[in-house]
């Protein structure tokens, strides 16, 4: 066994010993893949445990969560701050390593991964980051931001869409930087690939204009070695580099079968396995020689840190602007009044708006004080209102573009998105219209997951779209997100309170923000409560009040603000004391104080209506069982909005028609 | 102009004037595409608009369903029941013309589209029904199923990951019988596809292992109809026809534009296209030797059907008994008795059992009587216990396989089984791990606008997975599928509620059905109620009751059904009168009359909790906003099941520590 070996062994077995010890786990891919992924981490990642936030280290991303086991392995003996007790911990509660990775930057894990595809779109983001970064502030001389982004893909990864998209437009961005390791074991849990993955890889990635580097044994170290170099030295292209291996790799019984990949070996097959590959090791034991030739590149990174902090030093006395606003950047950090502007924006405007015009406005607004403020559209940058003028379109030829077409690939949007979001440096936004926050869902639940910063920017909100009619009319999108955890969702009622929703999401620091626009005009409430500060930030404010306590409340959200006033008007004029709450954001509200909450809803008013025009279900939770619902519990319908509003009962006599019945008085 | 150019103005003009008219719409996909649309149809197509609902018809998909102006002008000249008088209310309340078409089988459109992709992969699934039908029913002589698969794909279909997804599973599977028309009009919503869709997508497609033919000039009839030939001699693969085209075709200012895309031309505009293309007829106006041409097509379907009939009529003389179950097949009729066995399965059984292991076992015995059921899993199926025994995989050399192999490609799985639904003949079911819902919500969602039957089988249900962790344990699926109209949503909570849940599924005739079930065992409840027909069908039912009117109602659904009783033990000794209610699915029960749903929740009542392992936002509806819901409102964590459980208080004590919280006897 050559030191190399030895080195590869170690790690195997240690990913086998920590799947044997949880009783749970997938051994087979960290056994197939440890030789491919040791000789990056060995030969060319450049990281340093020491320093896990180094700002120009290497990203690597295990798009193939389920390998978490080599993660882990990987991490321990390359010295992050991963006991060997947490190996042991493997899957158990309050360890440090879960079923699968979960992004924790100190720990060296770059992103949470497991759900397939997903690493693969998070790579394309984290190396359009790097670029973009670069340059805005390398100076000649002063390559700062100067590094690859790898990512390990399985079969699995390269079936799912998201990774087909990212990787269509990785290859039109021609990220050079990006580098792909393609695991390709030919097993997927029903069996061959050849059952139903019978695509040539290499001519679809050629044809998407990647650099592909084809038949390369995965299992021998000199081969990996070598295509990693050819890779990083193509600068145009991203490279794919199609490693053969074998899945559970040294195992007599269980290699190259779909049985390795899910469930442990069993303690004989271990056994049998470290026979056949001449381990006369304990489970967990590393031995010296390996660690020393682990620390080997560990210390080669310490030394490139250290080299780039002398570099960066010196960029900070010759460009000591630039040094302070990447700093500033790569922290996430809001240059000092940055919402200034924002608030004035629409003083004394009065005329009816859609809220994405007046987010397109404050968009505009904040991104020229916001420079890491970058993002766009999937294909729907016109209708969404999201193109930021002026500011150049991210490119091969223009790496300084703030603007990115993502092309009508939404699911990779979301993804890249996150990657944009966990590289550092940009604050990413991405649109499309609400209905197809559906193609995105996932995405939208790892940015929750993760606690990272992305802005969705979700127009065209409701019905209220009209003659696209019902594929394109969102009903059950807008519950949807509320229903993800640690997302937050805003759905403004006029343009006083679309600026205040991106100032939320702009000071959101530990989690993602959905923005749930019209497309229609809406009237301008104008409320005193609005002017002021805060109101959106605390969710649900009161837009009409009474002067006695009210007889009933009227919720609403959004365009259906304006119809629960023209309601609670007539309501008025019949002698009944209506109150309108516009609560823009659920979990804002949620997480206010309860004298707050029982300020909005007094518990003694019990005669409450929501007016939403989306699915009522949830409604419930603060209208009570008694309450009534006014939504769209259906699908929509082609037509000119209005009609489509009359039809579906949301107006406000229809309003009116169930408020006095829910008083009795009808 | 030559008569053939004549047609082909008739369709553009008549789509123009929809769009005109109706002040909304995309005019440019049908300017650009009328020529290759209409070679389609007058040459090729077989179809008969006088039998909408001929079997072995060609199936024609727009997956560009923003084109729908085209289609509708379609339909109308070769004599589908939509009278002009529809064209002129394109897009308005009540008419046949919504803005994007909707499945109508009776008014000749096949699928409802308009979000990109989807229509790609419905395709997919029609091309395959046709395949395993003409498996199963043809005979020597007698090539009773024997149709072609169209689909008509922009720019943008061609981005979405679906699509992709889709192309690569139909090379797979060697579906000659598919042709896919590509109209490459180089423009999207953004400006050119040079702007992020640089890929070689005849290159991508022959990597997939489609025949393709590029480089057609999609304005030239000729080289449409030769391509056309050329695709259907090739049987060995599908086909792709790659047409270059000119969005907004005619247009003197906005041919080869973004802004042909989704505005009417206008007035000034429409008259200057008509001036261009030398078009002197009326708006809506046909011209009669126009009519005469699409006539000519009409007969040669209505010839060809008549053929047919006639060569079915003999078929079923020497195979009646294949006739007869073919009809039936087609019908979506169930044969009698199918669910005899099902009954019995699990009677004496009172081992606990995971309810997806009861899941397989009556997949199993169902499809033993209904033929017609064929399904398969995104790369799951030994996880979600789908397969069929000694039911063969559909593959290119076995075209009577019941189990499909969809890969892991989810997003198209579902789409596909759209396709396969709305082919007809076939009843598919499909199946994934319960938050890989997420990748596949569009097709669900356009299952349930469509009305069709798709079962979906969603395993590993919540945080009772276990060692997974959070990237894998759904905690907002189950409750995100409640949210969509017309989908009936089922989680059994032991062997014969899974039972009753896969009748319900196999009954269902205007919609999807979504089984969501556990990985972890659950005891076997065995109430006399289940045991009984229609427990599951009615939505919810009692479990434990008390003698008086009780106290306090504990609700529940699935794996959280035996804690709630366990909690209900606990509190009748303590002499609290605790009502246990399991409720299988929310879309049934509240499909019950009033009186069923007050015997179950009575009003007087108001002390009620919640158990379900999931967010518990809608739960209020229920419990009302004075009620307890007991779930998860945060991601899931990694830890053997028992233990998350436990720390996410899904407990019998904790479900007691609270009802007397409830009941103020804390």
């Amino acid at each position: 066994m050559t030191l190399d070996e030895l080195c590869v062994n170690s790690l195997r077995f240690l990913s086998v010993d920590c799947v044997e010890k949880a009783r749970s786990g997938h051994p087979g891919a960290p056994m197939g893949m440890a030789a491919m992924v040791y000789t990056l981490w060995q030969k060319h990642l450049k990281h340093d445990p020491g320093d896990p936030s180094w700002p120009d280290r290497d990203r690597f991303v295990l798009s193939a969560g389920h390998a978490s086991a080599l993660l882990y392995s990987l991490l321990h003996v390359y010295g992050y701050s991963l006991p060997l007790e947490e190996l042991k911990s493997f899957r158990q509660l309050g360890s440090k390593t879960p079923g699968h990775p979960e992004y924790d930057r100190e720990m060296g894990i770059e992103t949470t991964t497991g759900p397939l595809g997903q690493g693969v779109a998070n790579a394309v983001g984290m190396a359009m980051a790097e670029r973009w970064l670069a340059g805005h502030f390398n100076r000649p001389g002063f390559e700062i931001i100067d590094h690859y982004t790898y990512v390990v893909a399985s079969d699995g990864d390269m079936m799912e869409g998201v990774a087909a998209e990212a990787a269509s437009f990785a290859g039109a961005q021609k990220l050079g930087r990006l580098i792909c390791l393609y695991d390709d074991n030919k097993i997927t849990i029903e069996g061959s690939t050849n059952l139903t993955f019978t695509e040539n890889v290499a001519a679809r990635f050629r044809a998407y204009g990647w650099h592909v580097i084809e038949d390369v044994d995965g299992l021998d170290i000199q081969a990996v070695d070598s295509a990693l170099k050819t890779a990083r030295e193509e600068s145009e292209k991203p490279s794919l580099i199609i490693c053969s291996t074998l899945i559970g790799y040294g195992s007599p019984g269980k290699a190259g079968t779909a049985s390795a990949h899910g469930e442990p070996l069993g303690q004989e097959e271990a056994q049998l396995t470290r026979q056949q590959l001449g381990w006369k090791y304990e489970p967990f034991e590393i031995p010296d020689e390996a660690s020393q030739q682990f620390n080997i590149a560990k210390e080669r990174g310490k030394h490139l840190n250290s080299k780039w902090s002398q570099l960066f030093k010196e960029y900070s006395t010759v460009y000591p602007g630039q040094a302070k606003e990447l700093t500033k950047c790569l922290e996430g950090e809001l240059p000092r009044g940055w919402s200034e502007g924002v608030k004035k924006l629409f003083e004394g405007e009065s005329k009816p708006a859609a809220t994405r015009e007046a987010s397109g406005i404050v968009l505009n607004a904040i991104a020229k004080n916001v420079n890491m403020l970058i993002g766009g559209s999937a294909d729907l940058a016109p209708s969404n209102k999201t193109i930021l003028k002026e500011k150049g379109h991210f490119s091969p030829g223009d790496r300084m573009g703030h603007n990115i077409h993502f092309g009508v690939r939404e699911h990779a949007m979301g993804a890249i998105a996150n990657g944009l979001s966990l590289h550092g440096g940009v604050l990413p936004y991405i649109a499309t219209f609400l209905i197809f926050s559906d193609y995105m869902r996932p995405p939208i639940r790892l940015a929750g997951i993760m606690g990272i910063r992305v802005i969705y920017i979700f127009t065209h909100d409701s019905i209220g779209l009209g003659e696209d009619g019902p594929t394109h009319q969102p009903v059950e999108q807008l519950m949807g997100l509320r229903l993800v955890p640690n997302l937050v969702t805003i759905r403004p009622a006029d343009n006083l309170e679309t600026a205040q929703a991106w100032e939320v999401a702009l000071n959101r620091q530990r989690g993602p923000t959905a923005l749930v626009l019209t497309r229609q005009k809406v009237p301008q409430i104008q409320h005193k409560v609005t002017k002021a500060e805060g109101a959106v930030a605390r969710g649900a404010y009161i837009v009409k009040d009474t002067e006695e306590m009210p007889e009933l409340i009227l919720i609403s959200t959004g365009s259906e603000v304006h119809i629960a006033l023209a309601a609670a008007g007539i309501l008025n004029d019949s002698g009944i004391d209506a109150r309108v709450v516009s609560m823009p954001s659920w979990e804002l509200f949620d997480s206010q104080d309860e004298e707050y909450r029982n300020k909005i809803f007094p518990p003694e008013v019990s005669a409450r209506i929501s007016i939403e025009a989306g699915v009522t279900s949830s409604w419930y939770k603060y209208i009570g069982e008694k309450g009534i619902a006014i939504g769209v519990d259906r699908y929509g319908l082609s037509a000119p909005w209005e009609e489509v509003y009359r039809h579906m009962g949301i107006t406000a006599s229809n309003i009116v028609k169930k408020a006095l019945k829910l008083l009795g008085k009808d």
